[in-house]
């Protein structure tokens, strides 16, 4: 019987890419039982054709133009796995205006370029697949565009990078700080020798922004963000943590504002309730947690990198975008995102609220403690805590923790300015957000 | 522009149907949007048709003959919704048979019937979707099913029963007995007033055979699970567990055996560590861990049951057959379970490791813990834990909590039936696994 071959063209063969292939060949069978189509690798673009690769393959498949993969005719799927945003572009843009289906995890070109790119698809009849764009393995993506399709989204929150949430909990483990902890997991693989992308929040924020078109339509420009990674963060906070039954994580969150209905996004280290199921994933693992109008909460935690479950995910889509041809539903563009459809307007700072952490370093004089609190006061932020450890006899500085009453984050913003400009205050306040949520 | 119309059947039209009803209707828009076809229910089968409902509804679409749906060329997909496994069975396999896509939330009737059911829809070109048949609103079967479709499973954990993990949780925070938090639950609806389905772990049962299938494609025959309820958990087990770090759960578990590579199913009052994630599962949620060879762990978390919850799952499949038919997919069986093929066999209880657990009511007096520990070793089981708490002066009889190094199913029962045996022993001792995973 001859059977119906979907072909399959790589751009980029580096560890994701060389696990994609291994896998869909591994399970080229099984894969055919369920299509009744056999799924093959047909093309693959690389830099340098004569480097050695881990698996065997045909090297009459080998080009260095990704772009001739792109528009080739020949080829159903094009997977983009070449990372970065220019030339990855490029090749995306022609593969969706040729009316290809484009399968990618390419989180940093989805973000900046979302909307160009899904107008291209739109324009060319082609479909753009980005389940491995986010949280790794973890099928989030397909959970919220299909399992969720009746759903509106009220908020959601996410674990999204594993560099940090390693970094983190080694830190709240072994008592170790950032520098230390940083230089280990670099030593073991778990973060780059450049590692800002990762632990300043940056690669966590592309991932916030592809959640945020899915859920509610409307590409959030990178800048309208709130970032912050966890290079700040100390023992001191973790100590206070642990101590009031927190963990501290690098938390995406997705939300609404409740007065005004707007969005926010906002990347933060935040103080997460133990008693939440995203305060207790720990290590490299990913999760997160979806909050729709229908369902309720739905959680989903794994492993948001790493080559073979990269490739899990990236296989998935490919298969879907199989089982598209052979059903005669590719060449039509479908929106991922058109629920609700309004134009969803970006909260500004003083509609956003949550209760937040403030750590200090203040000098050891009277009239200190009376100074930083009417200065909370005069912006209208309220305490909920306030900690200061006994400190040595000689000591000149003191670290004093406040934790506040639901405030606005401009009035937090405001007045850690203030404290920050009082004689009483040395150095930069650090701050974070209380989470409220105990799951 | 005359838009296409997708249309439902609905067989059933209690709580569940009447949720798929309601959230169809005020997201039909949105739907339209995103399929470019309008998806109306048409026809609603009940069982009374004079019966007031929660929503507004054209009285014409009733009739009292789901059969007649099932059968109906105007109707698009089919709903069943009616629970029990008899009507539904009937209902069901005509629809099949007449190359119907049919929506269903009957975990039972799957169980049960899943072979015929499956033989019919390949029959009839027709197709069954379930994602409501197991853990309500998570989107656990679309993940095994499409996001991990390149992966084989190692294996599943599953806490799949809402009402057991209530009582449990409830039991462990409260320090209150079975049969009080089981009135409570009755009371407060989250028991129904025939609880057995629940509490003695048949409709989890149901769910990990659905789970089996889906993972392994064998139809496992309920008979050879082996499945034990909650009620005889009592706050000695539930001490224990809190002071060695354990929570106990009604754990589904879906394995296969390490020496052999033989399936097994088991849903059994486990003692789950609390540093794993299913160990911190509470209330009511469901949650579902699955072990890819490709992806690793992914855990699903989220509401097992509830009109909405349900609803929302429903309602995804709908979707789902929508795009089919719109994309021109349907009219074509897909065996969603044909990953390796092989029927894979089922291990014996000599087969299937494990640590467990044995709580005993033994006499109060000398010799008695050699006896004990003498039985246990005679059956090659060995002893990881002792605890038999300080007994009162006048007491006749102590409760002894032992638990073991790794050993087989089989031994255990053994041992277990001569400690029962023994005249030391007073009443039926009490067993439970000991799960290994920490996470």
């Amino acid at each position: 019987m001859s059977e119906r071959v979907i072909t399959v063209g790589l751009c980029g063969f580096g560890v994701v890419g060389q696990g994609v292939f291994n896998h869909l060949q591994k399970r080229e069978n099984d894969l055919s039982d369920q299509l009744g189509a056999r799924v093959k690798v047909t093309r693959i673009a690389v830099r340098d054709t004569s480097k050695k690769r881990d698996f065997d393959f045909d090297a009459a498949m080998l080009t260095t133009d990704p772009l001739s993969i792109a528009t080739d005719p020949a080829v159903d799927v094009v997977c983009e796995l070449m990372g970065g945003t220019t030339l990855a572009k490029e090749v995306t843009l022609a593969a969706l205006k040729a009316g290809k289906i484009v399968v990618s995890a390419n989180k940093a070109l989805i973000c900046d370029h979302g909307e160009a790119l899904f107008a291209a698809a739109k324009e060319g009849n082609g479909q753009l697949l980005f389940e491995a764009s986010v949280a790794g393995g973890i099928p989030v993506i397909k959970a919220i565009k299909e399992s969720l399709v009746v759903n509106r989204f009220n908020s959601i929150y996410g674990i999204l990078n594993g560099t940090s949430n390693y970094i983190l909990t080694r830190m709240t483990n072994e008592g170790a700080g950032y520098q230390e902890i940083l230089a280990e997991a670099k030593a073991l693989g778990y973060a780059e020798a450049d590692e800002s992308f990762d632990v300043d929040g940056i690669d966590a924020a592309h991932k916030a922004v592809v959640l945020a078109y899915l859920a509610y339509g409307r590409w959030v420009p990178y800048n309208d963000l709130l970032v912050q990674g966890i290079a700040e963060v100390t023992q001191a906070d973790i100590a206070f943590a642990k101590e009031n039954g927190y963990a501290i994580k690098l938390l995406a969150v997705i939300d609404v504002a409740h007065a005004s209905g707007k969005l926010y996004i906002s990347i933060l280290p935040t103080l997460v309730s133990k008693k939440y199921v995203l305060g207790s994933v720990d290590g490299v693992f990913n999760a997160v947690s979806v909050h729709g109008d229908v369902v309720g909460e739905t959680v989903y935690i794994g492993p948001g990198a790493g080559r073979d479950a990269t490739a899990s995910a990236v296989i998935s889509d490919i298969v879907d975008a199989a089982k598209l041809i052979v059903n005669g539903g590719a060449g039509r563009f479908i929106d991922p995102a058109p629920r609700g459809g309004a134009k969803i307007e970006l909260a500004e700072p003083e509609e956003i609220e949550s209760r937040y952490y403030v750590r200090l370093q203040v000098v050891d004089k009277p009239g200190v403690m009376a100074e930083v609190t009417s200065l909370l006061a005069k912006h209208d932020v309220s305490l909920a805590s306030v900690t200061q450890k006994e400190v040595e006899e000689d000591a000149t500085s003191a670290t004093l923790i406040v934790t506040t009453h639901t405030t606005t984050e401009q009035a937090i913003l405001d007045a850690v300015k203030a404290l920050e400009a009082s004689s009483c205050v040395e150095g930069k306040p650090f701050t974070m957000p209380v989470s409220s949520f105990e799951g």
